[in-house]
Protein backbone atom coordinates (compact mmCIF):
# COMPACT_ATOMS: atom_id res chain seq x y z
CA UNK A 1 0.00 0.00 0.00
CA UNK A 2 1.08 3.24 -1.34
CA UNK A 3 0.51 6.95 0.26
CA UNK A 4 0.33 9.37 -2.35
CA UNK A 5 -0.28 12.98 -1.55
CA UNK A 6 -2.92 14.70 -3.78
CA UNK A 7 -1.57 18.46 -3.46
CA UNK A 8 -4.75 20.84 -5.21
CA UNK A 9 -3.07 24.48 -4.95
CA UNK A 10 -2.05 26.25 -7.78
CA UNK A 11 1.27 28.10 -6.33
CA UNK A 12 4.64 26.09 -7.80
CA UNK A 13 6.19 27.77 -4.74
CA UNK A 14 4.12 26.66 -2.20
CA UNK A 15 3.90 23.18 -4.12
CA UNK A 16 7.52 22.98 -3.40
CA UNK A 17 7.56 24.10 0.32
CA UNK A 18 5.39 20.54 0.87
CA UNK A 19 8.04 18.71 -0.41
CA UNK A 20 10.79 19.83 0.65
CA UNK A 21 9.30 18.31 3.80
CA UNK A 22 8.38 15.03 2.69
CA UNK A 23 10.50 14.04 -0.22
CA UNK A 24 11.75 11.29 1.51
CA UNK A 25 9.01 9.49 2.71
CA UNK A 26 5.99 10.16 0.32
CA UNK A 27 5.22 7.52 -2.07
CA UNK A 28 3.39 9.27 -4.73
CA UNK A 29 3.02 13.42 -4.72
CA UNK A 30 0.58 14.21 -7.13
CA UNK A 31 0.81 18.05 -8.33
CA UNK A 32 -3.19 18.40 -8.68
CA UNK A 33 -5.46 19.69 -11.69
CA UNK A 34 -5.71 23.13 -10.37
CA UNK A 35 -2.11 23.46 -10.25
CA UNK A 36 -2.11 22.44 -13.84
CA UNK A 37 -4.96 24.42 -14.93
CA UNK A 38 -2.79 27.26 -13.34
CA UNK A 39 0.65 26.61 -13.86
CA UNK A 40 0.93 24.21 -16.63
CA UNK A 41 3.85 21.09 -16.38
CA UNK A 42 5.93 23.59 -14.53
CA UNK A 43 5.27 22.51 -10.95
CA UNK A 44 5.94 18.95 -11.92
CA UNK A 45 9.35 19.71 -13.65
CA UNK A 46 10.40 21.72 -10.88
CA UNK A 47 9.89 18.70 -8.90
CA UNK A 48 11.59 16.29 -10.62
CA UNK A 49 14.61 18.66 -11.11
CA UNK A 50 14.74 18.92 -7.10
CA UNK A 51 13.98 15.17 -6.95
CA UNK A 52 14.77 13.06 -9.32
CA UNK A 53 14.01 10.08 -7.44
CA UNK A 54 10.37 11.04 -5.86
CA UNK A 55 7.58 9.53 -7.74
CA UNK A 56 5.43 12.32 -9.45
CA UNK A 57 1.89 12.24 -10.56
CA UNK A 58 0.40 15.02 -12.60
CA UNK A 59 -3.25 14.70 -12.62
CA UNK A 60 -4.02 15.68 -15.41
CA UNK A 61 -7.09 13.98 -16.77
CA UNK A 62 -6.40 13.80 -20.02
CA UNK A 63 -10.20 13.38 -22.41
CA UNK A 64 -8.90 14.08 -25.75
CA UNK A 65 -5.71 14.32 -27.42
CA UNK A 66 -4.32 11.56 -25.66
CA UNK A 67 -0.37 11.24 -27.99
CA UNK A 68 -0.05 14.79 -27.80
CA UNK A 69 -1.04 16.05 -24.07
CA UNK A 70 0.47 12.33 -22.66
CA UNK A 71 3.66 13.20 -24.92
CA UNK A 72 4.00 16.66 -23.00
CA UNK A 73 3.57 15.69 -19.55
CA UNK A 74 5.95 12.72 -19.83
CA UNK A 75 8.61 14.88 -20.92
CA UNK A 76 8.17 17.47 -18.21
CA UNK A 77 9.35 14.42 -15.83
CA UNK A 78 6.00 13.08 -14.88
CA UNK A 79 6.32 9.63 -13.82
CA UNK A 80 2.07 8.81 -13.41
CA UNK A 81 -0.32 10.58 -15.48
CA UNK A 82 -4.18 10.68 -14.89
CA UNK A 83 -6.76 9.95 -18.00
CA UNK A 84 -10.36 10.11 -17.43
CA UNK A 85 -11.81 6.52 -17.71
CA UNK A 86 -14.95 8.11 -19.25
CA UNK A 87 -13.07 9.42 -21.60
CA UNK A 88 -13.56 7.50 -24.88
CA UNK A 89 -11.30 3.89 -25.79
CA UNK A 90 -9.37 5.82 -28.34
CA UNK A 91 -7.86 8.68 -26.40
CA UNK A 92 -6.79 6.13 -23.18
CA UNK A 93 -5.23 4.10 -25.46
CA UNK A 94 -3.13 6.80 -26.81
CA UNK A 95 -2.29 7.39 -23.64
CA UNK A 96 -1.20 4.11 -22.34
CA UNK A 97 0.65 3.25 -25.44
CA UNK A 98 2.17 7.00 -25.11
CA UNK A 99 3.04 6.67 -21.56
CA UNK A 100 4.80 3.54 -21.79
CA UNK A 101 6.93 4.17 -24.35
CA UNK A 102 8.12 6.90 -22.28
CA UNK A 103 8.44 4.09 -19.37
CA UNK A 104 5.96 5.89 -17.38
CA UNK A 105 2.89 4.43 -16.08
CA UNK A 106 -0.96 5.60 -16.65
CA UNK A 107 -3.75 5.84 -13.67
CA UNK A 108 -7.60 6.27 -14.81
CA UNK A 109 -9.51 8.44 -12.91
CA UNK A 110 -13.50 7.14 -12.18
CA UNK A 111 -14.39 10.28 -11.59
CA UNK A 112 -18.56 10.36 -12.52
CA UNK A 113 -18.07 6.50 -13.91
CA UNK A 114 -21.63 4.89 -13.10
CA UNK A 115 -20.83 1.33 -13.55
CA UNK A 116 -17.27 0.78 -12.29
CA UNK A 117 -17.16 -2.95 -12.58
CA UNK A 118 -17.95 -2.91 -16.10
CA UNK A 119 -15.18 0.08 -17.33
CA UNK A 120 -12.48 -1.31 -14.93
CA UNK A 121 -12.57 -4.26 -17.06
CA UNK A 122 -12.24 -2.56 -20.09
CA UNK A 123 -9.51 -0.07 -18.59
CA UNK A 124 -7.35 -3.15 -17.21
CA UNK A 125 -7.87 -4.45 -20.94
CA UNK A 126 -6.69 -1.16 -22.14
CA UNK A 127 -3.64 -1.66 -20.41
CA UNK A 128 -4.09 1.01 -17.93
CA UNK A 129 -1.82 0.69 -14.53
CA UNK A 130 -3.74 2.04 -11.53
CA UNK A 131 -7.41 2.15 -11.73
CA UNK A 132 -8.72 5.20 -8.98
CA UNK A 133 -12.12 5.79 -7.24
CA UNK A 134 -12.75 9.07 -6.69
CA UNK A 135 -15.57 11.42 -5.32
CA UNK A 136 -14.92 14.44 -6.56
CA UNK A 137 -14.44 17.55 -3.95
CA UNK A 138 -17.46 18.97 -5.57
CA UNK A 139 -19.29 15.58 -5.01
CA UNK A 140 -17.84 15.73 -0.89
CA UNK A 141 -19.86 18.96 -0.16
CA UNK A 142 -22.73 16.85 -0.62
CA UNK A 143 -21.40 14.47 1.56
CA UNK A 144 -20.67 11.34 -0.65
CA UNK A 145 -17.49 8.73 0.14
CA UNK A 146 -15.62 6.84 -2.56
CA UNK A 147 -15.64 3.62 0.29
CA UNK A 148 -19.15 1.20 -1.21
CA UNK A 149 -16.70 2.45 -5.00
CA UNK A 150 -13.97 1.23 -3.91
CA UNK A 151 -15.37 -2.09 -2.32
CA UNK A 152 -17.03 -2.56 -5.90
CA UNK A 153 -13.76 -1.59 -7.68
CA UNK A 154 -11.33 -4.82 -5.90
CA UNK A 155 -14.51 -7.43 -6.05
CA UNK A 156 -13.94 -6.79 -9.94
CA UNK A 157 -10.24 -6.08 -10.67
CA UNK A 158 -8.44 -7.04 -7.12
CA UNK A 159 -6.30 -4.58 -5.17
CA UNK A 160 -3.00 -4.52 -7.48
CA UNK A 161 -4.15 -1.19 -9.76
CA UNK A 162 -6.35 -0.21 -6.95
CA UNK A 163 -6.71 3.49 -5.86
CA UNK A 164 -8.32 5.45 -3.94
CA UNK A 165 -9.61 9.21 -3.75
CA UNK A 166 -11.82 11.65 -1.88
CA UNK A 167 -11.93 13.22 1.15
CA UNK A 168 -9.43 10.51 3.10
CA UNK A 169 -8.38 11.59 6.40
CA UNK A 170 -6.69 10.03 9.41
CA UNK A 171 -10.18 9.32 10.79
CA UNK A 172 -11.46 7.56 7.76
CA UNK A 173 -7.92 6.01 6.97
CA UNK A 174 -8.39 2.34 8.84
CA UNK A 175 -11.52 2.05 6.93
CA UNK A 176 -9.73 2.28 3.40
CA UNK A 177 -6.25 0.43 4.53
CA UNK A 178 -8.28 -2.46 5.92
CA UNK A 179 -9.28 -2.79 1.68
CA UNK A 180 -5.43 -3.00 1.00
CA UNK A 181 -5.65 -0.54 -1.99
CA UNK A 182 -2.49 -0.45 -4.08
CA UNK A 183 -2.95 3.49 -3.53
CA UNK A 184 -4.41 5.46 -0.76
CA UNK A 185 -4.58 8.97 -1.62
CA UNK A 186 -5.06 12.44 0.63
CA UNK A 187 -5.35 15.49 -0.10
CA UNK A 188 -6.24 18.53 2.44
CA UNK A 189 -5.73 16.11 5.44
CA UNK A 190 -1.76 16.29 4.29
CA UNK A 191 -0.90 18.93 2.78
CA UNK A 192 -3.35 21.68 4.98
CA UNK A 193 -1.61 19.93 8.29
CA UNK A 194 0.04 22.85 10.62
CA UNK A 195 2.85 19.43 10.55
CA UNK A 196 2.87 18.02 6.88
CA UNK A 197 5.67 15.59 7.52
CA UNK A 198 4.17 14.55 10.85
CA UNK A 199 0.60 14.20 9.35
CA UNK A 200 2.55 11.91 6.44
CA UNK A 201 4.18 9.47 8.82
CA UNK A 202 1.16 9.03 10.98
CA UNK A 203 -0.81 8.11 8.15
CA UNK A 204 1.81 5.60 6.99
CA UNK A 205 1.77 4.18 10.26
CA UNK A 206 -1.83 3.75 10.61
CA UNK A 207 -2.12 2.03 6.76
CA UNK A 208 1.20 -0.78 8.07
CA UNK A 209 -0.18 -0.92 11.42
CA UNK B 1 -22.77 32.49 -36.35
CA UNK B 2 -19.16 32.95 -34.72
CA UNK B 3 -16.03 31.78 -35.56
CA UNK B 4 -14.20 30.20 -33.13
CA UNK B 5 -9.92 28.82 -33.82
CA UNK B 6 -9.10 26.42 -31.74
CA UNK B 7 -5.36 26.75 -31.23
CA UNK B 8 -4.01 23.30 -30.12
CA UNK B 9 -0.82 24.27 -30.06
CA UNK B 10 1.36 24.05 -26.55
CA UNK B 11 3.50 27.08 -27.32
CA UNK B 12 2.44 30.54 -26.11
CA UNK B 13 5.02 32.55 -28.68
CA UNK B 14 3.47 30.27 -31.31
CA UNK B 15 -0.10 31.05 -30.21
CA UNK B 16 0.88 35.11 -30.08
CA UNK B 17 1.87 34.55 -33.31
CA UNK B 18 -1.53 33.62 -34.69
CA UNK B 19 -3.07 36.26 -32.68
CA UNK B 20 -1.69 38.61 -34.33
CA UNK B 21 -2.46 37.55 -37.74
CA UNK B 22 -6.54 37.88 -36.86
CA UNK B 23 -6.73 39.08 -33.38
CA UNK B 24 -9.08 42.15 -35.58
CA UNK B 25 -11.71 39.17 -37.82
CA UNK B 26 -12.02 36.25 -35.01
CA UNK B 27 -15.24 36.22 -33.26
CA UNK B 28 -13.21 33.91 -30.46
CA UNK B 29 -9.81 32.72 -30.05
CA UNK B 30 -9.88 29.51 -28.05
CA UNK B 31 -6.83 28.70 -26.10
CA UNK B 32 -6.32 24.70 -26.69
CA UNK B 33 -6.83 22.16 -23.78
CA UNK B 34 -2.88 21.19 -24.69
CA UNK B 35 -1.19 25.04 -24.69
CA UNK B 36 -3.41 24.79 -21.01
CA UNK B 37 -1.64 21.49 -19.29
CA UNK B 38 1.67 22.39 -20.62
CA UNK B 39 1.53 26.66 -19.78
CA UNK B 40 -1.59 26.88 -17.62
CA UNK B 41 -2.77 30.10 -17.94
CA UNK B 42 0.42 32.12 -19.65
CA UNK B 43 -1.12 32.03 -22.83
CA UNK B 44 -4.33 33.31 -21.96
CA UNK B 45 -2.71 36.22 -20.12
CA UNK B 46 -0.65 37.42 -22.90
CA UNK B 47 -3.36 36.85 -25.15
CA UNK B 48 -5.41 38.99 -22.73
CA UNK B 49 -2.87 41.59 -22.62
CA UNK B 50 -2.45 41.92 -25.88
CA UNK B 51 -5.48 42.34 -27.28
CA UNK B 52 -7.80 43.34 -23.82
CA UNK B 53 -10.73 43.57 -26.48
CA UNK B 54 -10.43 40.05 -28.38
CA UNK B 55 -12.64 36.98 -26.55
CA UNK B 56 -10.83 34.59 -25.24
CA UNK B 57 -11.71 30.82 -25.07
CA UNK B 58 -10.24 28.55 -22.51
CA UNK B 59 -10.41 25.20 -22.93
CA UNK B 60 -9.92 23.75 -19.15
CA UNK B 61 -12.36 21.39 -19.80
CA UNK B 62 -13.17 21.34 -15.90
CA UNK B 63 -14.38 18.30 -14.02
CA UNK B 64 -14.01 18.88 -10.81
CA UNK B 65 -13.43 21.26 -8.12
CA UNK B 66 -15.49 23.66 -9.82
CA UNK B 67 -15.03 27.26 -8.26
CA UNK B 68 -11.32 27.32 -7.15
CA UNK B 69 -10.55 25.86 -10.74
CA UNK B 70 -13.22 28.47 -12.44
CA UNK B 71 -12.02 31.38 -10.21
CA UNK B 72 -8.43 30.97 -11.26
CA UNK B 73 -8.89 30.97 -15.31
CA UNK B 74 -11.68 34.08 -14.81
CA UNK B 75 -8.55 35.95 -12.79
CA UNK B 76 -6.33 35.27 -15.62
CA UNK B 77 -8.89 36.97 -17.94
CA UNK B 78 -10.68 34.29 -20.25
CA UNK B 79 -14.10 35.29 -21.39
CA UNK B 80 -15.28 31.83 -21.73
CA UNK B 81 -14.44 28.61 -19.42
CA UNK B 82 -15.38 25.50 -20.40
CA UNK B 83 -16.63 22.02 -18.21
CA UNK B 84 -17.19 18.72 -19.14
CA UNK B 85 -20.70 17.99 -19.33
CA UNK B 86 -20.12 14.40 -18.56
CA UNK B 87 -19.14 15.92 -14.49
CA UNK B 88 -21.43 16.23 -12.13
CA UNK B 89 -23.98 18.68 -11.70
CA UNK B 90 -22.21 19.99 -8.49
CA UNK B 91 -19.01 20.81 -10.48
CA UNK B 92 -21.25 22.02 -13.47
CA UNK B 93 -23.24 24.81 -10.99
CA UNK B 94 -20.00 25.69 -9.44
CA UNK B 95 -18.54 26.53 -12.34
CA UNK B 96 -21.64 28.04 -13.86
CA UNK B 97 -21.84 30.32 -10.56
CA UNK B 98 -18.12 31.61 -10.08
CA UNK B 99 -18.11 32.43 -14.11
CA UNK B 100 -21.08 34.47 -13.72
CA UNK B 101 -19.77 35.90 -10.32
CA UNK B 102 -17.01 37.02 -12.79
CA UNK B 103 -19.11 38.86 -15.76
CA UNK B 104 -17.57 35.39 -17.80
CA UNK B 105 -19.67 33.00 -19.72
CA UNK B 106 -19.45 28.84 -19.51
CA UNK B 107 -19.33 26.49 -22.60
CA UNK B 108 -20.27 22.68 -21.24
CA UNK B 109 -18.35 20.37 -23.49
CA UNK B 110 -20.36 17.19 -24.43
CA UNK B 111 -17.30 15.26 -25.44
CA UNK B 112 -18.35 11.38 -25.12
CA UNK B 113 -22.03 12.51 -23.51
CA UNK B 114 -24.32 9.47 -25.22
CA UNK B 115 -27.55 11.03 -24.43
CA UNK B 116 -27.37 14.38 -25.57
CA UNK B 117 -30.67 15.17 -25.61
CA UNK B 118 -31.40 14.61 -22.39
CA UNK B 119 -27.92 15.88 -20.95
CA UNK B 120 -28.36 19.19 -22.97
CA UNK B 121 -31.22 20.26 -21.59
CA UNK B 122 -30.17 19.47 -17.67
CA UNK B 123 -27.34 22.09 -18.74
CA UNK B 124 -29.32 24.73 -20.12
CA UNK B 125 -31.24 24.43 -16.58
CA UNK B 126 -28.19 24.78 -14.68
CA UNK B 127 -26.99 28.12 -16.35
CA UNK B 128 -24.73 27.17 -18.99
CA UNK B 129 -24.59 29.44 -21.59
CA UNK B 130 -23.19 27.27 -24.64
CA UNK B 131 -23.24 24.08 -25.09
CA UNK B 132 -20.78 21.99 -28.03
CA UNK B 133 -21.09 19.21 -29.26
CA UNK B 134 -17.21 17.77 -29.71
CA UNK B 135 -16.13 14.91 -31.73
CA UNK B 136 -12.51 14.89 -30.04
CA UNK B 137 -9.10 14.91 -31.91
CA UNK B 138 -8.60 10.97 -31.07
CA UNK B 139 -12.36 9.67 -32.74
CA UNK B 140 -11.99 11.98 -35.80
CA UNK B 141 -9.40 9.32 -36.65
CA UNK B 142 -11.67 6.87 -36.18
CA UNK B 143 -13.57 8.55 -39.08
CA UNK B 144 -16.16 10.14 -36.89
CA UNK B 145 -18.11 13.36 -37.24
CA UNK B 146 -19.88 15.88 -34.71
CA UNK B 147 -22.80 16.61 -37.55
CA UNK B 148 -25.43 14.50 -36.65
CA UNK B 149 -24.31 15.22 -33.23
CA UNK B 150 -24.87 19.05 -33.91
CA UNK B 151 -28.71 17.90 -35.35
CA UNK B 152 -29.41 16.19 -31.99
CA UNK B 153 -28.29 18.97 -30.07
CA UNK B 154 -29.94 21.67 -32.14
CA UNK B 155 -33.33 19.65 -32.18
CA UNK B 156 -33.49 19.44 -28.03
CA UNK B 157 -32.17 22.89 -27.12
CA UNK B 158 -32.21 25.68 -30.28
CA UNK B 159 -29.45 27.30 -32.17
CA UNK B 160 -29.06 29.95 -29.70
CA UNK B 161 -26.58 28.33 -27.48
CA UNK B 162 -25.34 25.24 -29.69
CA UNK B 163 -21.43 25.05 -30.66
CA UNK B 164 -20.06 21.95 -32.92
CA UNK B 165 -16.25 20.74 -33.13
CA UNK B 166 -14.36 18.22 -34.47
CA UNK B 167 -12.85 18.55 -37.67
CA UNK B 168 -14.47 21.22 -39.22
CA UNK B 169 -12.96 22.38 -42.60
CA UNK B 170 -14.00 24.41 -45.32
CA UNK B 171 -15.60 21.31 -47.25
CA UNK B 172 -17.37 20.53 -44.57
CA UNK B 173 -18.14 24.14 -43.42
CA UNK B 174 -21.18 24.31 -45.39
CA UNK B 175 -22.78 21.55 -43.86
CA UNK B 176 -22.48 23.14 -40.55
CA UNK B 177 -23.40 26.78 -41.42
CA UNK B 178 -26.87 25.01 -42.74
CA UNK B 179 -27.69 23.99 -38.82
CA UNK B 180 -27.25 27.77 -38.17
CA UNK B 181 -25.33 27.02 -34.79
CA UNK B 182 -24.01 29.85 -32.48
CA UNK B 183 -20.66 28.81 -32.65
CA UNK B 184 -18.63 26.77 -35.52
CA UNK B 185 -15.24 26.12 -33.95
CA UNK B 186 -12.66 24.79 -36.30
CA UNK B 187 -8.84 23.99 -35.46
CA UNK B 188 -5.98 22.48 -37.67
CA UNK B 189 -7.83 23.79 -40.96
CA UNK B 190 -7.41 27.29 -39.77
CA UNK B 191 -4.28 27.44 -37.63
CA UNK B 192 -2.60 24.70 -39.54
CA UNK B 193 -3.21 27.32 -42.56
CA UNK B 194 -0.45 28.46 -44.47
CA UNK B 195 -2.41 31.72 -44.11
CA UNK B 196 -4.69 32.07 -40.93
CA UNK B 197 -5.83 35.07 -41.69
CA UNK B 198 -7.30 34.37 -45.25
CA UNK B 199 -7.87 30.84 -44.03
CA UNK B 200 -10.47 32.75 -41.58
CA UNK B 201 -11.54 35.46 -43.31
CA UNK B 202 -12.37 32.55 -46.29
CA UNK B 203 -14.10 30.85 -43.45
CA UNK B 204 -16.24 33.97 -42.43
CA UNK B 205 -17.59 34.37 -46.09
CA UNK B 206 -18.76 30.83 -46.84
CA UNK B 207 -20.67 30.96 -42.82
CA UNK B 208 -22.43 34.31 -44.01
CA UNK B 209 -22.89 33.91 -47.48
Amino acid sequence: MKLQIAVDIADSRKILEIAEQISDIIDIFEVGTPAIMKEGMLPVKMLKEAWPDMTVLADSKIVDGGAMECKDICESGADIVTVLALADNATIKEVVKTAHQYGRKVLADLLCVTDIPKRSKELIQMGVDYIGVHTGVDMQQEGRTPLADLRELIASVGTSCAAVAGGVNLDSLPDYAAENPAVIIAGSALYKAKNVRAAVLKMKEVMHS
